[in-house]
């Protein structure tokens, strides 16, 4: 939740507004209220700003992510299910995002030698070398957040693991 | 970016491990890096839980902030570009967000008596109860947060607020 103060001014911090209305009424929740609208404020701002940095190279912030886990693997190829694991996201995101790379010639996609159940997502050249523009690209841009220093993004790394660590992602 | 060590084994944390291959690369950037990517995993954690919280009540967690910020006004109206301001998304989304409310009956629009130019978002009684029965509901859930206390929950929106800072959305 998020909002100012009278309706005439600008509010100087919305969430802090917000926070302050809570506090009021319901003060033991006031705290998560900020904090999960934080989050959903900050996804918006970085989500923008990341995906305006990959458009010119016709990628999303989850189609960069895929090809970029493809690049880093010694064979640059790694079965789809696994990548779903790695990337946290659903079975079916990956094959969406993996057919979208096919079909511009940046992933092949094939059946495992060992296990003809399994697919393998394997990446091409021009694949390789779109991650590495793209990663340049989006290092020029700071990830989104140029003017922040390394600490203050640890910072925010070191909080939200406390929810990932609640989602069962990683241990305590 | 994120993900795990070795193919065969489950990762201890996918984002500890993209900000280890980040740092054998390009250090000056693994920390925002894992920033990035730590709230956008938070967000896609956070909304699927919070909106799971919603759905019965048939509200997205951003009609509910509508909803929510109608009911704290005096009057229980507000013009609906002011809702954009204070909730902090596009005015498209305010128009799209209210018709879904007016057309369940929790929420009705009329031109300013002052300034037929502007529409008014005017929140119903029905539309109160809702908004404190979907409260509540959030309240039991912990806003998707129940396992963390207060301190971590107010250190995830002191940490993001350096990045509402960067969008010009608060002071420094």
């Amino acid at each position: 939740m998020a909002y100012g103060g009278p309706v005439t001014s600008r509010p100087l911090d919305p969430i802090g507004e917000a926070h302050r209305q809570w506090s009021a009424r319901w003060p033991a929740h006031a705290d998560q209220m900020a904090a999960v609208t934080s989050v959903m404020r900050a996804q918006q701002i970085l989500l923008g700003r990341v995906e305006g940095v990959l458009k010119p190279h016709g990628l999303t912030f989850a189609a960069y992510e895929a090809l970029r886990l493809l690049a880093f693997t010694r064979a640059g190829e790694l079965p789809m299910g696994k990548m779903g694991e790695r990337l946290m996201v659903h079975p079916a995101s990956v094959t969406n995002v993996i057919g979208r790379l096919e079909r511009r010639g940046l992933v092949t996609r094939r059946p495992s030698p060992g296990d003809r159940r399994i697919v393998l997502a394997e990446i091409t050249p021009a694949g390789r070398e779109l991650a590495e523009t793209a990663t340049e690209a989006l290092h020029d841009a700071g990830f989104g957040l140029p003017d922040l220093t390394a600490e203050q993004a640890a910072a925010i790394t070191g909080a939200l693991r406390a929810v990932r660590v609640s989602a069962g992602e990683l241990g305590p």
